[in-house]
């Protein structure tokens, strides 16, 4: 159910969800309420006036009794339950002029993968099926074996001529079919990824074909997310994530296969992500109460590196010049085989990938948004410290990774973190005072910036003027928010009284080159990758943004500095976790088991550091928002406009 | 080297290999000398004199000077290198009617696998090859990964333009490609048993196409033999076999299938049979200094329970009504996933079954001996506990099941036992004095009776007319050697004092009778079988005996007693242990692997408990050598002319 909520003197309203916190839903409609505490409730400054409606207030310490009959409230510990009008209090009023100046984030939320969508395309066949089969008990006149009996079964009952049949079943078949009156449950792989014929994988006693699963699994650098599907009834039950155990050894894949050549080193990596996997798994089978023998399969998506250090492949060759990977198509192999806590008949089934940087979680994300298949010209675009990007339609596809570094991650930044509870996801900056109002992650005493913070205050920094198209902070202004630190200038974005750190949240123009670095690598492969396939920005249909980072990035911020194209914005979409989609998406739909490897194959890689054009396209996006103000037409207007 | 051996005063001659003993000689030559110590040298009863040549004798203690010097030696010690004539001496001279009774055997041997015939044939083309591929080393301009790299190179080099590959190499790839300057070989599976396209199980560094190994396996309930075979060579390079260490559990299948339904019994049974046949490859591996990485795959045979439990799969159903085997054509899978120690690349290779009781091992001996592609009518028949017959040419073939009993093993005889150190293997009864010459396995002092020292036993008792043709012992006849014994009358073979066991060692007339009711399931099998099929004896072409058993039969004996049909002797044929055979042949063989599935599957099986006729075919049989005489017509002229 929406809400509206009225901001009083602006006139301005916004629809928002019930119980929407109040300071969020100010920042959403370009309305700066001061707050410096991330929303915790202790600064006290984000107060407001309710002038009609109910909002569900915690009353905290700092509203006196009075005032609370006067209708003030903090905005952060409010929330909407009714369509509402607040005022900003006159000592937080601003002028009008400085309100328009800041331009609504787009509200795009990560889609969920639509199953009736999926369903209504046609595109919901799994691969795996459980097919009943009901068998006539041998006798002495019909006594084939158990196995050829269940294969007759199958011809006869759903016309399958030919099939292979996996070893393991054997040790169950005999006491399955004795138990059940000879009326059993064939799980069938009917990909062709491996096997020619549709292959037995398993054989359950009784009627067992409504209860099938699959786990669908993405191992991130940082992050291991599984996904536990309800193949029979087409949906997702639920799933689960955590940090990839790896993480003890190294940050970044770098790291990580320096590691892995050490002695044990690759055993103890693989160990490690599969610790992580097995938990996560028993955690989505005990919450749901489903025994692990109704899994049929697992697929799975990762980088380049993430896939060779799950299998136990030697990276080491990633590395190092020529930068070739082992392997981009790994063979079917039994998940028990890698040290999966699964019972014998689950395979896995990996996405194939490019190159070594350009990995199966890419081409998953390509398998989830359907650029393959779309006559539209796309641009697909996963940030990280490797930000990969791809470029194509139906036709031809085009893909390249940048080494952003980790800035967008928090690396390099002097206050930068994960996007954990504490971190400052939204920043805006008052025009007038140079005051900034944040929220943070779980709304409490901030900690440091994450890394859709940085690109929101960076953004919010150009926007009210404190930061000069070359990086450099304004040195004609007279805010103590501003001043001289050890790093060059710096903004403080929350002083130490009002965070949890005991010392002043602070952005530097050393911060600030970090980022530039980093967004501008990117800038320089799109322009890179367009120019090799002769492709101009304005040819773009759509730009999908992929990765757990592109879930929470604000796009219009992004595009103010530089991360982004400047495209119309209704072109720009998420698709949230590309890679966890697109494993989802293979349990779901064999289209995509099918097609994945094709789909790789179809994938051109450039390698950008081989592209003598690259350093220029770089050097020239080392400006904010760049140096060819053409590439960047309504922020150039934008910016222009509110020059003061 | 032959020589020939001339016994006078017979002026019989027969032509031995060098080194061959001279009371074997004897026995093969159809000449009676007496023996009872099994050949041992201690009775000193085979004295035979040395007129001409050179005999190795070990003097012993037996043979004073005087004699010694006069020529005298004990057969049993002496070895002949030299054409020689020997003299019968006086006190063993028989008249000449009397030896002609004695129907030299037939010196069938078991053919090894004449491997220069199946190469003249274009069998010799293993499913298993090695290649060797030459790759391109990657560069920046060609950084395919190193998986692609090594299928373009299969393609470009050996035609191969699809292959599947095993996920266990790309665990070995990196290195073995950096380490060898990109030249690598690949094994390749070209079988059609399970991948649609050749399969690549394994990468080795460098050129290894040369060092390329199998083992061949025949699981025998009691006996387990591992075959080394070098591929590349086409050559076997060793056997070792060894009690199967299931034995513990029990002597027959029943036993074992009873056992494997106990908590835990079907994993014990699986962990003995592997553990024995560890020990078996690890012996020849150490023996012929092989690494187990050059063993590329694994063939084996055994009948349907052996199969059943080496792969841990229920065999309960094979005992009951309608005895239905669970699987018989068994899925591939990895033999280190059942325990065995080899390298992760090796798959097992296992011959189909047919049914419950006509297994894996039967099938083998079937493609072993090419009767599946022979136009000539043969009959197959494998001796032992259940002894299975086949019957058929290249257009059909039907098999069926005995259930001999142990009979033939040694079990539920009195003095029965296996075919090892001290049975009794080769005897012949003087028909003068009734006295018998022995020869034991090892010429050891006797212990007991093997199988075929039993048959022979009891063809040389109806030869010399002591056992009537109802298996009774004769009455009249005044010879200590015959005697009222605890099981009825009874032969003494050894008395205490020439033996190892401290008491006779005897045949008596319930042994003769289990004796009988073993010939007579197998005979009744023969005539219900071909009854079945509409065939007559007459119509055989060839008679191939296998089986372990089978190997050390004398064909003339078994036709005596009534276990082998009377068809004439040029067509009968030892094909040795056919399973092992078999197995071996389908490392080598292609067309084996490829066909034997098919081969299985056109043998019908008749379950001979529902043939009505049988139990009256059975009834008949039960008498020496058979009710009806028209069956064993040379037999029948061969006793009535010897009858005194
Ligand atoms: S009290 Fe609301 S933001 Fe600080
Ligand atoms: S001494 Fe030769 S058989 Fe006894």
């Amino acid at each position: 159910m929406t809400r509206n909520v009225i901001f009083e003197p602006y006139g301005i309203t916004i629809a928002v969800e019930d119980g929407e916190n109040l300071l969020r839903a100010a920042l959403d409609a370009g309305v700066h309420v001061n707050a410096s505490c991330g929303g915790q409730g202790v600064c006290g400054k984000c107060r407001v006036i309710l002038e009609f409606g109910e909002l569900e207030t915690d009353p905290g310490e700092n509203i006196g009794e009075s005032d609370w009959n006067a209708g003030y409230r903090n905005a952060c510990r409010s929330r909407v339950y009714s369509d509402v009008v607040v005022r900003i209090p006159p000592e937080s009023l601003l002028d009008r002029r400085s309100i328009l100046r800041r331009h609504p984030g787009i509200a795009l939320r990560p889609s969920p993968i639509d199953f009736k969508a999926i369903k209504a395309a046609g595109l919901y066949s799994p691969a795996f099926e459980k097919r009943l089969v009901e068998l006539t008990p041998p006798t002495l006149m019909n006594n084939l074996c158990d196995m050829s009996r269940l294969e007759a079964g199958l011809a006869r009952r759903h016309g399958l001529d030919a099939v292979t049949l996996d070893f393991y079943l054997t040790r169950a078949l005999s006491r399955a079919l004795r138990e059940n009156n000879f009326e059993v449950t064939a799980t069938l792989d009917f990909s062709r990824r491996r096997y020619h014929f549709p292959h037995v994988l398993n054989v359950e006693g009784g009627d067992t074909t409504q209860r099938h699963l699959a786990f669908a699994v993405d191992i991130g650098t940082t992050t291991v997310w599984v996904q536990l599907i309800d193949i029979a009834a087409g949906e997702v039950l639920g799933h689960a994530a955590d940090y990839n155990g790896q993480l003890t050894y190294g940050d970044d894949v770098i790291t990580r296969i320096m590691y892995s050549q050490k002695e044990q080193g690759l055993k103890r990596l693989q160990e490690a992500v599969v610790a992580t996997i097995n938990r996560l798994m028993h955690q989505l089978l005990h919450k749901h109460a489903i025994p692990a023998d109704e899994i049929s399969h697992i697929t799975m998506a990762a980088n380049t590196t993430m896939t060779h250090l799950f299998y136990g492949i030697d990276p080491g060759s990633i590395r190092l010049s020529p930068y070739v990977p082992t392997v981009c198509n790994v063979p079917l192999v039994r998940a028990r085989d890698l040290g999966l806590d699964v019972p014998p008949h689950v395979f896995i089934n990996c996405v194939t990938s490019v190159s070594s940087y350009v990995g199966g979680d890419i081409v998953a994300g390509v398998l989830a948004s359907g650029i393959y298949k779309d006559p539209r010209l796309t641009l697909y675009i996963d940030l990280g410290t490797n930000g990969e990007i791809v470029i194509g339609n139906e036709q031809w596809l085009a893909c390249a990774a940048c080494s952003a570094g980790p800035a967008f991650e928090g690396g390099g930044i002097k206050h930068g973190m994960r996007a954990t509870v504490g971190a400052i996801e939204e920043v805006s900056v008052n025009p007038e005072n140079y005051e900034p109002m944040i929220i943070t992650i779980g709304m409490t005493k901030p900690k440091g910036l994450c890394g859709s913070g940085m690109i929101n205050l960076m953004a919010a920094l150009m926007e009210s003027s404190l930061l000069e198209p070359n990086g450099r902070f304004r040195t004609d202004l007279n805010t103590p928010r501003l001043r001289m630190g050890e790093f060059g200038r710096e903004y403080v974005v929350a002083y130490a009284e009002d965070n949890q750190i005991g010392q002043d949240i602070t952005f530097s123009e050393a911060d600030v080159d970090n980022l530039i670095r980093a967004k501008a690598a990117m800038f320089a492969g799109y322009v890179t990758l367009l120019e090799s396939v002769g492709i101009e920005f304005g040819d773009i249909d759509q730009v999908i943004l992929a990765g757990g980072f592109g879930n929470f990035i604000n796009i219009e911020n992004a595009v103010t500095i530089g991360i982004l194209p400047d495209l119309p914005r209704e072109r720009f979409q998420f698709v949230g976790n590309g890679s966890l989609q697109g494993a989802t998406l293979m349990a779901l739909a064999r289209e995509l088991l099918d097609q994945e490897r094709r789909v790789a194959g179809m994938m051109t890689n450039f390698d950008l550091s081989e592209v003598p054009s690259y350093m220029s396209h770089y050097v020239a996006a080392l400006f904010l928002p760049h140096t060819k103000a053409e590439f960047f037409p309504t922020v150039t207007e934008r910016l222009r406009m509110q020059k003061p």
